[in-house]
């Protein structure tokens, strides 16, 4: 079977009200041909973030409901949390998996994007590989001034929408809809509550600061264990490798006499970054995922 | 889709002669229902292992017609080789893959069998789960002797085929038929040309000697590379794993003052075993294989 497969990452504002939540996944279940993997809610971020694969049609047709649901229960202007966001559907990211091109997915981007303006009334905003411009490429850029700023945002010169009018939509904001590769959610935790150290050494690794290419790092404190994290994004972890940053970041951590206690990973993985790992830590000769049964499996 | 898939390594006594090799092989390709995933012929070993993977009946079809030309093509009182033989076609194992029992491999087992001694007059061992008594669950067991031993050892009361006259074909011999779990065949290489050393590390870490319960190994050299293997089955990677196999041969090579060079895998690798040791290695918390991406894509 050659079916094409997309995953999709919709973040929606919303993380405390577990009915409201429902509501919004309920839009991805019992359909043909999509898959809900997972769903997280996170109360602090008051943000809940869905992962889906499925054929690109299917796909689409459930995040469009989702964002009407969303649109529906989620008044932004009541909204805090400690996440930024813009938009009841805050954003929409695609993801290419299977049989499908970074081109047909920025296809189907424009598809989502001008239904959910037609549909809602809500503006869109293409980022990412889908973005129409420089500006557009870096998510954080759009989203700089949250729901509360882009109200006067929207209406200047080069921050018109790409779908929809330059208004946005008075309880659900705006949303992003864009296109990237799969990226991995990684944290490495640290013996210490000092959370000077956890920024000194996700500075040392993130590519803004002289570190490596594809990582995004911050430090964060997690409070209820008594430690500290490094945080970050792999956005590319066939250049930039899981066991690369890790042993790194355990390398740093031993100049301020700090443990590395482990690691954990948010969300979906792909298989091969994982097993570049085990590749470096069992010193694997000639080895490739053709000798990984399930590679076999997978048609 | 729940389609049912077994694996089959079946292992022909040919190993040299590339044309009669192809022949054999030529039975597992252009089928439907079943992928021919690869084939390595050892000169040494005068042998080709061959691994597959598909659905049951198809399967059975496919090592059917092969074991009737690799009877055709070789003559047992000619074969000479380094790895024991007591058939042109030597073994058949099958491991269950995907929606189906060791049971339905072991009825499978029966099936092919029959259709072996019934065809071509080839008496048939069945082995490991499918042994019809003790005796019969180590292949080693069955084996000893060889070709050459067979032709008295089948006579005796306690040897009678589970399929098939008690005689030998005379020039395709007996064929043993099996199902086993996965295994994985690994191998640590060692910076010294000291058989001695590598046979006293596999001493260590095998089952028989005291090491682990899921370990067979021995010491062997690798000439041209002038460097030694530690060479092993893992009979039950859930249990046993890779990283502490390879961790306990780095420290017993510490004791001779080697170096582990590396490792390899041959043949094919459940991904769970290399996943558990990339988990180890980077002190992944509350990981599953139900957060990695291909995972799920496996219908």
């Amino acid at each position: 079977m050659n079916s094409k497969i997309v995953e999709c990452v919709p973040n929606f504002s919303e993380g405390r009200d577990l009915d409201k939540i429902e509501k919004i996944v309920d839009s991805f279940r019992g359909k043909n041909n999509i898959k809900l993997l997972n769903y997280e809610a996170d109360k602090d971020y008051n943000r809940v973030v869905v992962t889906v694969i499925g054929e690109p049609n299917a796909v689409k047709d459930a995040v469009i409901k989702a964002v009407g649901v969303a649109s529906e229960l989620i008044d932004l202007n009541n909204h805090e949390g400690q996440h930024s966001r813009m938009g009841s559907t805050d954003v929409i990211p695609l993801i290419p998996i299977k049989n499908i091109t970074t081109k047909e997915c920025i296809a189907l981007a424009n598809e989502i994007g001008q239904e959910i303006a037609k549909n809602y009334n809500i503006p869109v905003f293409l980022y990412e590989e889908a973005a129409n411009n420089l500006d557009r490429k870096n998510l954080a850029h759009i989203r700089k001034g949250q729901f509360e700023g882009m109200k006067t945002k929207i209406k200047e010169d080069n921050w018109k929408p790409d779908y929809g009018e330059n208004k946005i939509h008075r309880t659900a904001g705006v949303t992003a809809v864009g296109v990237r590769k799969p990226l991995i959610a990684y944290n490495i935790n640290l013996d210490t509550d000092d959370i000077n150290i956890a920024n000194k050494i996700a500075k040392c690794i993130r590519h803004s600061n002289g570190g490596f290419r594809y990582i995004k790092a911050g430090g964060i404190k997690i409070e209820e264990k008594g430690i500290t994290q490094v945080t970050m994004n792999i956005t590319d972890y066939t250049k930039t490798s899981i066991y690369r940053v890790f042993e790194t970041v355990k390398m740093e951590a031993r100049r301020y006499g700090v443990n590395v206690l482990g690691s954990e990973i948010v969300g979906l993985v792909p298989m091969e970054a994982l097993i570049d790992s085990a590749t470096y830590y069992l010193g694997l000769n000639d080895f490739s995922v053709e000798k990984i049964l399930e590679t076999n499996l997978i048609e």
